[in-house]
């Protein structure tokens, strides 16, 4: 909790009328408005130039769900100078993605930089209808299609990078997933970089390492408007179980989830990585040509079932 | 929760009035008493034999504290017939210890084994009078004593293995702390057998597989008494919030706590120790002679600290 009256720990020498108005307790800051912007953009500057992201004469694709995440980072990165566009994935959730479609186009607009649209009513098939066919949970079904039109999109488009907005505390509560059940193939793959491999594009995660509160105060603070509500179909997902356990954690303990999640990309990460270990062979899909563990890819494979025909080649 | 009326997964058959009084959802089991009481003593010889703890040759030591899992494991042990005394270390915690004392030796004479007592007062001190002095917390103080005098009774006594009442929810309690933290050091140490090694005795936890409430049932089928209240030390201990956290986790999906353990050690623990990697050299206390990472070990240190004299060689 801040206390009222809390000087800024940047300016407090400078200007005693800028009180601080956040309180990072892991990092024990107090920040005004501007420094807090400050410090969120330096970090994510901090985190890209750490893992080696993107730089910037790279050409950057964004994936942009109209969220406080997705929006700060596009707006942190061109104003840290990148060459960032954006790309929206229209999912079909009803008044969720219409909402979330509007607010992103006229962030775009905003900032003046291109936002690409793909509608996947016109590609496979709404979310809503997905869920209806498919024999998984419903975000797992949702982040399959995402990941897929993502990486041949950006391909399509000529970006070399793809940028998402995953934050510390959906990585904390993703790698709490697979820690729990000690997944190693999920495990080994838990990095905040994942290069440039057998037609996936290289995908990064710069705000690995700050809160989901601290891309909504950014938004916030930015004056970004964002969609405010979950995706309806999120509802009893474990990884908001998880979330809810962390943020005990983390009240208890302040630093926990970046020590867990830092802990992990130094100590356990290389070690799962160490040796060339058997890892299943990719292949490309007959059908699309996208990388595949099968002859037929799992998108592909949705399409059949949901009776449209199989993807262009 | 157990349904009234449930029939016990074993006997429905034979003996229609033997209601469940038991229900184990992770096992899908539901169980009368005596059913109950056998699958426990079978899951502790079970994981006995998968682990290759101790045979029925060996001269063994139960680290007896007066409380549910202690009491559980001896009397279980003496059932299967092994030949195992017990050990109760005197920590001079006020009435918790006079009453434990009681409730361990009484237990003793009903299954008519021996049960050896090391007074800390006359060897270091209380644990108050430790806690007063050492700088660690109060758990870890204590548990280093424990160990140090487990270790050097036991091999003083002439028997080859010391045998611990942890169930899996202190496992995974432990387990996830240093998952937390991803110490490896602690971590490459996490296993149901510890050989022995550098003057160290073997230590084994036969109840790595089975529950707390588990060992609470069996104790109670069994009519065993034993102490119901905790240490007036434990309260706060990080590893008591841990194990609420994994309430949670267990209720909203049962076998997790068995999953992450038995992951561990399937999966992980083996990873940790692949190669002969540096591990601390361990010496001999040059005034206990007991092993020691340094030249005088942590309990001579804590006595030099308590004004007393250092161990008698």
């Amino acid at each position: 909790m801040l206390k009222k009256g809390t000087r800024c720990t940047i300016c407090k020498s400078k200007n005693l009328k800028d009180k601080a108005v956040v309180f990072l307790p892991h990092h024990r800051l107090a920040l005004c408005k501007e420094h807090f912007i400050n410090w969120f953009e330096n970090r994510v500057e901090k985190t890209i130039k750490e893992f080696k992201m993107f730089s910037k004469e790279d050409k950057i694709l964004v994936a942009v769900s109209g969220g406080k995440d997705s929006l700060s980072l596009w707006n942190a990165l061109i104003k840290l100078g990148y060459q960032a566009d954006g790309l929206y994935i229209d999912l079909g959730i009803g008044e969720y993605s219409k909402d979330s479609k509007e607010i992103s186009l006229s962030f775009g607009e905003r900032i003046r930089r291109k936002l690409h649209i793909v509608t996947l009513e016109k590609e496979i098939g709404t979310i809503p209808q997905i869920n209806s066919s498919a024999n998984k949970p419903a975000c797992s079904a949702c982040g399959s299609v995402k990941r897929y039109y993502m990486n041949k999109k950006a391909k399509e488009l000529g970006y070399s990078t793809i940028v998402t907005g995953h934050n510390l505390d959906d990585e904390v509560a993703v790698l709490f997933g697979n820690t729990l059940s000690w997944d190693i193939d999920y495990l080994k793959r838990q990095y905040p970089v994942l290069k440039e491999e057998n037609g996936f594009i290289k995908k990064v995660k710069p705000l690995c390492k700050t809160t989901e509160k601290e891309s909504a105060l950014y938004a916030v603070f930015s004056n970004i408007e964002y969609i405010e509500y979950e995706c309806p179909f999120s509802q009893g997902a474990s990884s908001i179980r998880y979330k809810e356990i962390w943020s005990q954690i983390e009240q208890q303990s302040p630093g926990s989830k970046l020590r867990f999640y830092l802990g992990f990309l130094k100590k356990v990460y290389p070690l799962l990585n160490q040796e060339n270990q058997d890892t299943k062979a990719i292949k490309q899909c007959i059908l699309c040509k996208e990388p595949s563990f099968n002859d037929i890819c799992g998108i592909c494979k949705l399409k059949q079932k949901l009776h449209k025909a199989p993807a262009k080649l």
